[in-house]
């Protein structure tokens, strides 16, 4: 087993409030915060419903949001932490960012983007998965269970 | 030879003359519109730099623009009119905003969603391409010689 990054854990853990924020909203439930050198830049969560638009997910909201706040669109020098394994849209939108840490939750089986190919993202961005796993897991099947 | 269509030659100089727009701001040239019901509903291009952010894509944009227009996230009644072949990112876009119909313009070699799984649209998604290709690949051509 892998030694416990507790960083990881903490910064997933904010991802996660934010995924709770979605559940609140009836959304789907998924929470993404940029960190850059140690601070949080960004917290975001899944508004699709909110905001009627399909672009509007955790990752794609808190990317342009590290962006204004750095005045600059790399993410070279940032973590992005989500509760869920980012869709193809997402992943592409991390390639373009040249986002230099991917840390992600749950995988997601039907629309995660290594499914479709693990070379969407950026070639020079490290992937870590498996963070809080169960919770960000168990969050998004107890919102699908609560919509039938 | 398919028989030319003159509504798509018609919204593809639209979508062109969007992607004119760009050039003058110095952004990579590319222009989208979509269009519902033989009508117009939204216009973009590429607005990256301007706004710092690698998900400003004209795709991205017009889909954003159009769903506010019809208070609802899904497009499937669109059709999408792009002077460049989409990137993952904007792929996986209309892939879930359930796009009627896709045309685009030039490909992109590089960049473009072909190349790395012709499966990132959805599977209903019509696709047409090769409208105005020659004009749509030279203005990119032209920003990129400008550039060097």
């Amino acid at each position: 087993m892998d030694q416990i990054n507790f960083s990881d854990q903490y910064f997933m853990k904010q991802a996660f409030i934010e995924a709770e924020k979605a559940f609140q909203k009836e959304e789907v439930p998924v929470g993404a915060i940029v960190v850059c050198e140690g601070q949080i830049i960004s917290r975001a969560h899944n508004l699709t419903e909110t905001l009627n638009d399909v672009t509007a997910h955790a990752e794609m909201l808190a990317i342009t949001s590290a962006s204004e706040f750095l005045g600059g669109k790399y993410l070279n020098q940032c973590t992005l932490y989500v509760t869920l394994e980012p869709c193809t849209m997402c992943a592409g939108a991390l390639n373009w960012a040249q986002l230099k840490r991917l840390v992600f939750g749950a995988n997601d089986e039907k629309r995660g983007y290594e499914r479709c190919s693990p070379v969407l993202t950026h070639p020079k961005t490290e992937i870590t998965k498996g963070i809080m796993e169960e919770e960000c897991k168990e969050i998004i099947q107890r919102f699908f269970r609560k919509k039938r």
